[in-house]
């Protein structure tokens, strides 16, 4: 274990770069993971991050202990609080964070499997709600086209509350890409003129695919849909927030495949 | 009309404080709506803001005309670019924003309809986005229990989409307040040994609580719980984002409501 005291530590400049940085950390493809939750979701699925970065004081919590015990001590670093602090990005946190390369999967050369496209959505709550929703739905893949927030950055691994390491999150997939590879129904929402979701058989597998928060879904997408289904909304609104109407389609599928 | 070029005008101190502080717009239960949508919006529905402000830049185009004509002139004001910018909340914004009182309706002697309860809902993102989707299904009342984020904050309103004027949102309501007043049941999500959603009778009225990211719903509404619902989740996950919950259940009850 190494003890960093000085803000001038390039290890220590690095990360701090990166925790500033939502674009550092998509450009270099790694993601700070905070917390005991996340961190021990890592080290479940990944095996050995890069680096665990814990302060001095959290070192004195079991929890703490339980993890930094699961990681070769030479990639641990201690910090003093105040450096810490500026690497943090959550209000009360525990002080413990790992340095992980985002876990990568090669494109599957065939999907026969609900799946989730995320067409450029663009707010990190959104994404990470999005995920968490697929997780519980049992869907194993999600697919994000360019334009998507990042899906490894602080905020969306926030919200995602570790469905990151229950799915296959393949980024920057264009949609010729992954057209030519879907063997099922590609499924879109639609306010106008489309099929009451009640009403779509949505028993076998579908590509769900859920556009930017404002421009809705591509074009490239949308050239290549199946099924336009409708949320039926009685109240005055005309749309719902994406994150809202995904959960409300992986749910529906849900439940017309109870029984089966 | 009158132009603001000082930054040390009365108004543009206290635009500048409200805008920086969602503590001082729930002090002072104003608002800042800004944007044309949540403008035109308001004035659709209550009346002449306290103040209407307005960029030199935003009065050349047709949608700030048309917004500044419905308002008396004295109530308007113009800034310059650079001292709107730091009242501005929004990246690319049009340059306009009206500041309001809250609207506040009295609490209603008696609840016999469909209601959203959000107790101590934290996330001003998910709270916006259970509003719209409240408004989305129809139901008219929400009742903010106290620790629930401030619903006329910026990002809340942002994130409502304009369902602020499509509902009536009560705050700072006390579980007993409420609770005396229903005529209906009270519904919660639970993960444990509750009915699956879709086995429960929802064809009727409902009072739906939603609680707090962490801690779920308090005490005093656990106690009054008629119905515990949940939603089955075939995935590995244990539990849904609250806003992506609350999506579920409320168009479940409209899929249900549907014949009817």
């Amino acid at each position: 274990m190494k003890a960093i005291t000085s803000r001038d530590n390039p290890l220590y400049k690095r990360l701090k770069a990166l925790a500033g940085s939502t674009h550092q950390q998509r450009r270099s493809a790694h993601a700070l993971l905070e917390g005991f939750h996340l961190a021990s979701a890592y080290l479940d699925v990944a095996g050995q991050p890069e680096t665990c970065v814990v302060t001095e004081g959290a070192l004195r919590h079991e929890e703490a202990q339980a993890i930094v015990s699961r990681i070769d001590a030479q990639r641990v670093v201690t910090l003093p609080d105040a450096l810490f602090g500026q690497l943090s990005n959550v209000v009360h946190g525990v002080g413990i964070l790992l340095l992980v390369e985002k876990i990568e999967a090669p494109l599957p050369d065939k999907v026969v499997e609900t799946c989730v496209v995320l067409d450029g959505v663009q707010d990190a709550g959104n994404v990470g709600s999005i995920l968490r929703s697929a997780a519980a739905a049992g869907v194993s893949h999600v697919f994000c086209a360019p334009g998507t927030a990042y899906a490894w950055s602080s905020k969306v691994l926030r919200s995602g509350m570790g469905a990151h390491f229950l799915l296959e999150i393949h980024e920057d997939v264009e949609a010729a890409t992954l057209i030519g590879r879907l063997g099922i129904p590609v499924t879109i929402t639609d306010s106008h003129g489309a099929v009451a979701i009640y009403d779509c058989d949505l028993s076998g597998p579908h590509a769900w695919v859920f556009g930017n928060e404002g421009a809705g879904v591509s074009q490239a997408w949308r050239d290549a849909v199946t099924h336009r289904v409708t949320i039926p909304q009685p109240g005055g609104m005309e749309s719902l927030n994406v994150a809202a109407a995904a959960a409300v389609c992986l749910f529906e599928q849900c439940r017309q495949q109870r029984g089966t």
